[in-house]
């Protein structure tokens, strides 16, 4: 029993997400393809791969807002190409625009395993300012 | 000890889903707001509730589909109306076409707590038929 | 020659948009299929029913603002269910969410002819206020 | 008079879209601005840049198909980023998936005046086979 037992544990604290380096790319995250997060035909969950989209580009849409604005997922639209089957799941992020109230991003998300392109998505945020 | 145990504990075994009957729905399904699931301002993660539209559209869509059939997600949009800040987040799916080749459907999710809709969605699924 | 001449007449008034009541709906409008219209196949074009849905959407969006703000489309997506083959094709918008920044519709499309549901879309548009 | 005069002209040969060779993109389609086609703001209706991607995309997702196949909309999503106020507007289209029974395609719309990125699209065709 140590004092951050007494904190749960956060349920994305188990997938494992982890950031990489990808050359041109500004924000890129990998999850692994694990037995207990697909389904049955082996593939990586769509709903993990909307989960690793919606944090890696809120991380990013993030970045540059003054400390005390935050940003809260508006719209999600994901076109599933292929199932990740090998893995890990690649999310590589960038943004489309920036503006005062909101930032819209593009995500693709690679097999990289299988060296290819699984899913592609835009995702738009709306920006939270303090209030004052 | 069972020799089920050797079967890894799937990720979405712990969110604790569960059905609901709702007059009119087809099929709904429920996800508790825990803190282990939450964001900064205590709202259930976009992610998560993306996981719970994905697995009860996908669920009804398979419903009534010849046992070798199944489906796989090919695109998914979400539009997020209000944080799920009370829970739990009820998601209600219903069928909009259903055609030898896909399954469109619409999923709203509603916050159960705060009495309001959180989140609109629709979302496809291809059929796979077995190879012969 | 006329003074209403030197104003060029509008692409979209050729259409022949009209508004129709329907019961318990806030805003509907319909467009006729005719052969200027449709593909090869007597389907009306899916760009006119996107911007059918463009305008009856604005239209119930703007309606309640204050006047001197406006609304700018910021997303869309439809989803095709069925080709409107028959017509007219009937839009039934209503409003999903009204913010101060942002407004969601849905919108139904309907081929009144086939009497069956043609296409459904979210769209949301931003509030765009006068700057001071 | 001529024979031709007995056909009704298509409404988008009004449009004047026309093909331009852009290096490193498959196919590319403009679209003036012009005061019969924008809105009270100038800036091009949302619901013909939603027509051009709908059929720059629709060309490019039938070259290569067998010629008694057609393709059908099945879903469009469109985030407007900026307008398009100087014009005209250019899509340019790629390919993202190729399956026997549907396309996905990526369409990226500039206001090549402004020299600005004006809107992002995803959408999706369903291959359509001639019955036997």
């Amino acid at each position: 029993m140590t004092a951050t037992d007494a904190r749960p544990t956060h349920f994305f604290a188990q997938l494992g997400l982890r950031d990489v380096a990808v050359e041109g790319v500004d924000l890129a995250m990998e999850l692994d393809n694990k037995p207990d997060r697909t389904n049955a035909r082996g593939a990586l969950q769509g709903g993990l791969i909307a989960t690793l989209i919606d944090i890696v580009a809120g991380r990013l849409a993030v970045r540059g807002l003054p400390s005390a604005e935050s940003v809260a997922t508006s719209d999600l639209t994901i076109h599933y190409l292929a199932p990740v089957v090998e893995g890990p799941a690649r999310a590589q992020a960038k943004v489309l625009r920036r503006g005062k109230r909101s930032v819209v991003l593009q995500v693709e998300v690679y097999d990289v395993g299988a060296d290819r392109l699984a899913a592609v998505s835009t995702i738009a945020f709306a920006v939270l300012r303090p209030r004052s």
